[in-house]
């Protein structure tokens, strides 16, 4: 197919009047359709809905949804003006509750309101102009993620990738998949083989569609085949992202992750894992102290229109693993590729 | 919830001028309908759209089939008879061209006929005897695998399965989980986790749902979970059952069962396979002689009803994968338990 630009998960359009344009991910791969954001509710929903979803691209949002319940702000009042923000800033963080970029992304905005000098229409101005530098900054990094970790996937190598770690989970480029644009554009072919990543398929229908309309050679295939393409010899590198990694080097990401740690480890294929500095997390010593959340277990047994298990068996469904240290060959971070992964080198990447 | 006796997949009701009663599993976990099969072309059909599937049951499908194609003969011309019989073989033959016990069950049915004496009359008694003695006879052979192996559950284990190797795909008791069967009746508590086995769901749709009904306390899980699981401590045992053993040991069996096996050997559980003994493939030295089947991409693309992967993505898709002898603790046939797995021990198999 022809290649096209990467899909921009969200982005601003025109001026303070514009909108946040929101690239309605549930409706991937079948439909490509822009939400276009005009106000904080519609983009709450935008949220509350995974329309937009993965962690950075859930910043992003977040931030823009903040312009959007301020700019119609009339008058000139600055005090009144900072208590509508932070209305429309509590309002937004109850969208996704346990997202930690969300929050960070509101506090930010609201740390550029309180700092910022000048009229009611400088402090729109201001916010407006954070909200795009929240975007560009991590795209930079998704950027520069990339670049770090490009050399990793070398001439007809077969890639293994699992989850959506892709342009659509952030401003733009993704983690582990920015290693692989960073590969094409340098001309490289590779085959990448996406898991589709049960229960909520984010490899088959996130992953797979943006590596394919960027021109890269993807294949999918359901998460218990891994093994078997391992033993045929189809994978040279597992290469995925990170929800959080704890001081020594443990990752916690999407669920499956471990299990194929393990599998590439029985085949000798190295497993990297890639991710913004940010997601490492030195309050948390190892693995044991990332909590495991557990999802519906309607996520597995009614995933996709029809029902796949009875009502009354149990389903258990945990939506991420821990990945030991020991098993990741390496960590790449916008500051460069950390290898072997042991405290030590972990410790480096918190003071680059 | 209250124990239900063993689905029965497949069962014929009254005499000669009875019907053979299938369990519709493509309705299954949602609707338990029986479809009332009183000709051939319904049996043919059931087979042909997986209403029965399952080797065994395939086989018990097939023989039943070609009792319904002959019982209505008029007359009491032996030859015209026979050639009946052949014509009525050939077709119910094409229902599932690749299932060898179809062929298997076909080939005794004519053979019963060649070998009976008497009149018209008396070979449609003793075909429809000898339908019902296959079906008997597979019922037994899972009851007696089952007894093999009840004693590998032990009391309060975490038993993790992949597939249906049950009540479901053969005439009763199943394979793999007439192990667990044998287990429960001897009142051992014990957790099974059924993996729902992507991409037809076999796992979640049908054992969850057979070993429930039995009163089998069952958790369903995605097959990236398993991973997760054993390092959890939660997997005691890991019993499949197989679709095609080699000389040496290999197990060929449902994609994923592979995965499964490197996995439990990382984390030092045993990992069995349960079988009767015609599933031994003498003729096959190793794994590598068993050829791989390639299945339709649109049971990963469109496996749910809705649509889960781009159009234009190809989605790699094996039925089947092999599990070196080297990773099998011990195989379970109707002739007790072998182990250690390997060329000497296979062979004693056969000749019982």
């Amino acid at each position: 197919m022809t290649e096209q630009a990467l899909p921009k998960s969200i982005e601003w359009i025109g001026g303070l009047d514009g909108y946040a344009a929101v690239l309605d991910q549930t409706l991937l791969p079948g439909e490509v359709r822009i939400i276009e954001c005009g106000d904080t509710e519609t983009m709450w929903g935008a949220i509350r809905r995974l329309c937009v979803r993965g962690a950075p691209a859930i910043g992003v949002a977040a931030a823009m949804g903040v312009v959007l319940g301020i700019r119609d702000f009339q008058g000139g009042d600055r005090q009144r003006f900072l208590r509508q923000l932070t209305s429309v800033c509590d309002h937004l963080a109850a969208s996704r509750p346990t997202a930690v970029n969300l929050f960070w992304a509101i506090e930010r905005m609201k740390r550029k309101a309180d700092w910022t000098p000048g009229t009611v229409n400088d402090l729109k101005a201001a916010l407006l102009a954070e909200a795009k530098a929240i975007r560009d900054e991590d795209a930079a990094m998704c950027r520069a993620i990339g670049q770090a970790g490009e050399a990793l996937v070398t001439e007809g190598a077969g890639v293994l990738t699992h989850c959506n770690a892709g342009a659509l989970a952030t401003a733009e480029y993704g983690t582990a998949l920015a290693i692989l644009y960073a590969a094409h554009e340098r001309g490289r072919q590779f085959r990448v083989y996406a898991d589709e990543t049960r229960p909520l398929l984010q490899g088959s229908r996130l992953t797979a569609w943006e590596l394919d309309r960027a021109g890269i050679d993807t294949t999918v295939i359901c998460d218990n085949m891994a093994g078997l393409l391992m033993k045929q010899g189809k994978v040279d590198l597992v290469v995925t992202g990170a929800d959080r990694i704890a001081a020594n080097g443990d990752v916690a990401n999407k669920i499956g992750t471990y299990s194929l740690a393990v599998l590439a480890n029985a085949h000798d294929i190295p497993f990297y894992v890639a991710a913004p500095s940010s997601t490492l997390d030195l309050a948390a010593p190892d693995g044991n102290a990332i909590p495991i959340e557990e999802r519906s277990p309607d996520e597995i047994r009614r995933g996709f229109g029809r029902q796949t298990a009875p009502d009354n068996v149990p389903c258990y469904c945990p939506a991420f693993d821990v990945t030991p240290a020991a098993l990741v060959h390496g960590i790449v971070t916008e500051h460069g590729l950390t290898s072997p992964v042991n405290e030590q080198e972990i410790a480096k990447l918190q003071k680059p």
